[in-house]
């Protein structure tokens, strides 16, 4: 890190976690919103439901770290231990708090229906206030203790991002006095991560004083990300390098997005409505497109097909999108055929061809679809 | 744990993982791997890019762990440190390997299309032997020192499954001598957590000597799992005693899923093909169906449509199971109007309740009509 800035380590606490059974995706929607309020998060740990070991990890980690966070193990059942890991760790004892308790018995809709192991989830120790928790049983705790916080979340992701907006977030900006992270994203498609990193040169490495670069391979391309915690003007001088380096590779920056700038195009093209289809997908486009944010002067995106045998359903829209992912080939690279008819843009059956596999997969053949998309209404602009 | 198992530890390694650039979905999937070969992954710790940290969780992994497994950091810019911070936790020097060399030079095409900075790749310790890494330029490493293993492997899920298939699994089951762990797991749907672990009593806290029982919450309802590393026959009773007690809320154990049940109910009932239609969704419902590995004894999906607005399409299949999901409402509670038209089975257009938000939701609306169609053909049985 090129400036100092509050550190954080976050437990991930469950076994099934270990056991993979579940994926740990509060981890990186924490890390998101730690980096943007500027705290710089320096490890996560996914830990068993063991009160000792959660115990140790809470007491080492208050001893490195300004801010140590948790997700899961605040449930009503026998191996839900974070609560007592936590007490452990300050040496304090866990009582049951009449508020909460009543709180709990009015959720279930009475004494008489609520189960007797949800009483756990009334327990508090001293240092702890209860933050609420308007969407599901277990309520966090909010712990101050000789300089350090600690915040205990559920594992739920809708339950723990409501109590960190609602009550987290705002706790830390307000204690910490934080500075907030300055993030620029340049984005390609089509280039792989080190020929990339190659046509950057220097710029990776010593992108000037204060900032950090990073480059990762996403499903939509290898996206080049600047930061620093000082002035955000000083970004825009190695944004506008990488921008001359790439060249047409780049479709976008920031919140820029293919599905974006795919409707984007085709609008201008005078395009008004889209519909999809596609095989060997699993509705990777649909699902894309249908998750976009519609905004002004974009197409809009009115459903799409996925077939799985036999004809393709006919669609009404200006134009359709049709891309079928052939299966998957030697090396993990896979042939996607793409095609676009509409009037106005459009190009005939194209070949790409994607690697990767799984999910990665499909979202990539979708994503290379909306790519060609968006450099066809390019082209067509400078014939223009 | 109730026995005693090769104990290992995980490194998940890269700053876009704590940026939350990234989800980690390999941690998830190489906890399950440990598991089926009956290895007790202790821990998963996300590290950023940084020599020194790395190095330090390397050594204290060691210290603890019969393996310490990392992904990630092997690719070939600046900031990939993994071999790195190995080679400094055991003292070692890194050196260029002629054959790795020579191998990375052969993939690219040749000498003058590699770009220079790939050859941080070849880079070897003595006590690290290559493995190869078919799909992708970095190649993984296995090293022994004073009867501790260690692997790194790529980040990239692809290249790491198939690097942890061909070479790392087969490696620890013959140095190990390991004896896999027996898993048994019962599927709900409808059902909350802690209102099963009720109706469970103590089967949960004592499932039997040598046997571990857990609860999850997942998109396809609660699942409860029993595991024992003695013989897999001391499962068989926990087993019995859960189907007993959760009775028609139970749709399946092990393999079986709401697909498959859905699919092979409709099949009972005369349905050849079935489609779907959906709103509201961004698909999750041909999602999960296309994704569904079809066989014998069950419909065969034709494909499914999603509507964003306007008429829905026209589908042309024996049965049409079709689904629409309102606005997220208060307390986290969504609608799910579900309907499915059919000869011989089916129902009028039913409303259900979900918990949850996100892409959760969304594919819980998809397993609630699911549910319905199975439960449907299930008392479509009873009465026949």
């Amino acid at each position: 890190m090129a400036q100092t800035a509050p550190t954080a380590l976050l437990l991930s606490i469950g076994s099934e976690l270990l056991l993979g059974e579940t994926v740990d995706t509060n981890a990186a929607w924490l890390g998101r919103e730690l980096a943007r309020l500027g705290l710089d998060l320096r490890g996560v740990r996914q830990l068993p439901d063991d009160r000792e070991v959660i115990a140790r990890a809470f007491s080492s980690g208050m001893a490195e770290h300004d801010l140590v966070l948790a997700t899961g193990g605040l449930g009503p059942t026998h191996d839900d231990l974070t609560r007592e890991g936590l007490a452990d760790a300050l040496g304090e004892e866990l009582i049951e708090d009449g508020g909460l308790a009543q709180d709990l018995r009015d959720r279930f809709g009475g004494a008489g229906r609520m189960p007797v192991s949800n009483l756990r989830q009334a327990q508090l120790i001293t240092s702890a206030k209860p933050l609420d928790n308007p969407i599901g049983s277990a309520p966090g705790w909010w712990v101050e203790r000789e300089g350090r916080y600690m915040a205990l979340m559920p594992g739920v992701p809708a339950e723990m991002q409501q109590m960190w907006r609602d009550h987290v977030a705002p706790r830390l900006e307000r204690k910490l006095g934080l500075r907030p992270l300055a993030v620029r994203t340049v984005k390609t498609f089509g280039v792989g991560e080190s020929a990339v990193a190659e046509r950057l040169g220097d710029l990776l490495v010593a992108p000037g004083h204060g900032i950090d670069a990073g480059i990762y391979a996403r499903d939509d391309g290898v996206h080049l990300r600047f930061s620093t915690r000082l002035d955000a003007s000083r970004l825009v001088d190695p944004v506008r390098r990488a921008l001359s380096a790439l060249g047409d590779d780049v479709y976008g920056t920031d919140a820029q997005t293919l599905p974006r700038l795919a409707l984007a195009a085709l609008q201008r093209a005078g395009v008004a409505t889209l519909a999809s289809l596609e095989s060997g997908t699993d509705g990777a486009l649909l699902a894309i497109l249908s998750a976009h944010q519609a905004a002004e002067g974009e197409a809009r995106y009115q459903g799409g097909a996925l077939f799985v045998d036999g004809e393709p359903p006919a669609a009404a829209a200006d134009a359709v999108l049709r891309v079928r992912l052939a299966a998957q080939g030697a090396l993990g690279r896979s042939r996607v055929a793409v095609d676009l008819a509409a009037p106005g843009i459009g190009f005939e059956a194209r070949m790409v061809r994607i690697h990767g596999s799984g999910q990665q997969r499909l979202r990539r053949a979708a994503f290379a679809a909306l790519d060609l998309v968006r450099r066809a209404g390019t082209i067509g602009e400078r014939r223009a």
